[in-house]
């Protein structure tokens, strides 16, 4: 396999080829992924990239900035790989944003210019930007029967040995060694509260699961953890969210990538994940209308989005769509409280893995 | 000390004993905390809740509402402190929102309804909703030489040897025993990122310090637990914020408390907290005018309102605040990368500490 380090090199050195030899001095990047450049492969469930490309030439007037930024972004990525340290993706921006000498011109303006930078080396050089040491925001947090190791630290410990606090999940969680796992699946919990419910109640004990709360839309980490548990592992990954679009996508991009970082869908992303809940038949099923929310018209917009995404066109998600807009309602997952507090750990949750009751 | 409990049975037996004697029946609350109504105690630094009430009668339509709620809620939060359970803010709403019988009255429509009335008993009461086992949003994490326990769970770990994951703070930081501290500060930090950073050039091990990431406004655990750093262990509190009205109001709330919960300031706020950066006079001092951004209006604002906070009259911070008016900037943490990636952890932090140069 070619290092990180010899694919930055070996970017550099073409270019230097290109002025060397009077080539026309240009780099050739995949295009960026867009509902037109993607390709959703049915069978694996995952979004991919099409091989769509765009070209960057030095000398002309539109692509030299580009070209410029993506040389200093991919030289940056190759001192940090060495010298073992990282960098957020904002301090890259700040490492680099300087006053070019002369013409006066800065090199980036906004972090934004930056940060598509290093996904279009990610794209082109089919690596992701943890690889590059380049980490992205943080979130969520673990806890379960799950003893890990810090490769660069040494430290060991257990994540249900740390109270009901767990284990914050670090953007550099690829230098995080699995050492021993004890559990039969792992549940992926949308909000922190839901998630202190369940250890509270002693779920990750008695169902013998691991928890992991992803805060939202879960981080790259909280993605590629979950995608080592599945296939270092081999646990199944349920995912717990609220029933509304925005816990649907939540669902949608931990189990087959988001369409911005579908170049990378095979890293980050865990396809034959399972929606647990909350569906629409729960509010059927356990009579929850008197709990359910109103619809609001951006939910309502963002459902029909959804739908018609080809990725959710399956007829039971179909379903769920409909009902949603039909009733005009969405359902928290913390709504199952007004049963009981324990009602989703003591009769919601087992019942749903005794019955494997899940959305595909 | 009168237990929690108590407070709410005796709370329950007041209105008892006034509607069996046919007493006007009524409760009588504290006002909530404004601008208004809470009072800036300039010796302490500390923002405080005057002396106002507000009562709401049983007999009267506008506030029959209220005072059925208020009942509603202390008698759940009883109920949880006697099982030992804890309640989200969301599963409080959820748990008391029904349709009262032949009226068809909803108790709640809204968790803005219910989070109102718990604010209200934390005030009358005298005592914080984590003490009536409601919990608040959790967020944040630790790293550094702390030794813990959780009291409920028996578990006991150190929060240096997470790796650079670091311990994810509970909202039940109350049930958390401190058992053993070996640092010489508490370093409370804006971003996560820069809290990564900090890890990353081993900041906890050379300075001796813990590393609390706030990611934000900090959350009542944080805010529970850099105040118990404080009085229990004796440590100093420096905050390292971005240059900005938001990153000192992070500030502002972590030492003196806010408005809103100005009633239970002396149990979250730690007064002798000092701002470390980023200040204006960073700008100068550190040439960092290259990696400023400029001053959005909603910033110009912000800023604007602090300045004329009683607790933002020092001389010093009003010459902070002139100085981002006049040069319309603002700075973040991470801004510091531009000179290098160490250059916090080797130079800037350590000369910060070394000349007592804080902000007060």
């Amino acid at each position: 396999m070619v290092s990180v380090q010899e694919k930055l090199k070996k970017l550099a050195e073409e270019i230097f080829k290109q002025f060397k030899e009077g080539e026309k001095v240009k780099l050739t990047l995949r295009a960026r992924g867009t509902l037109k450049t993607i390709v959703y492969d049915q069978e694996k469930d995952l979004i991919k990239l099409g091989e769509a490309f765009s070209i960057r030439e030095f000398f002309n007037l539109r692509h030299v900035r580009k070209f410029v930024q993506t040389l200093l972004v991919a030289s940056l990525a190759k001192k940090l790989v060495e010298t073992g340290k990282h960098a957020s993706l904002r301090e890259v921006y700040y490492q680099l944003k300087h006053a070019i000498p002369i013409i006066k011109e800065n090199t980036f303006d906004d972090q934004s210019e930056s940060d598509s930078v290093i996904e279009d080396l990610e794209r082109t050089l089919g690596v992701i930007r943890e690889e590059m040491h380049i980490t992205a925001d943080r979130r969520g947090f673990v806890y379960g029967d799950v003893t890990m190791r810090d490769k660069i630290e040494g430290t060991e410990w257990n994540c249900m040995k740390l109270g009901r606090g767990g284990w914050a999940i670090p953007s550099t969680i690829e230098e995080i060694e699995i050492v021993d796992v004890n559990a039969d699946f792992v549940l992926a919990v949308e909000t922190a509260a839901m998630a202190e419910r369940l250890i509270e109640e002693k779920v990750p004990q008695k169902l013998n699961c691991i928890i992991v709360a992803t805060q939202g839309q879960a981080a790259r980490g909280i993605r590629r953890l979950l995608h080592r548990f599945r296939y270092e592992w081999d646990l199944p990954i349920y995912v717990f969210t609220d029933g509304d679009p925005w816990g649907y996508y939540i669902y949608s991009v931990i189990k087959r990538g988001s369409m911005k970082l579908s170049y990378i869908s095979e890293k980050l992303a865990t396809p034959d994940a399972k929606l647990i809940g909350m569906t629409m038949d729960d509010i059927e099923k356990y009579d929850l209308w008197n709990v359910t929310e109103k619809l609001k018209p951006i939910d309502e917009k963002r459902a029909k989005q959804l739908m018609n995404y080809p990725w959710f066109k399956h007829p039971k998600w179909q379903e769920q769509f409909k009902k949603m807009l039909r009733w005009r309602v969405r359902i928290e997952q913390q709504a199952l409280a007004s049963k009981s507090l324990d009602f989703v750990a003591k009769k919601y949750l087992p019942e749903k893995i005794e019955n494997q009751d899940f959305l595909p």
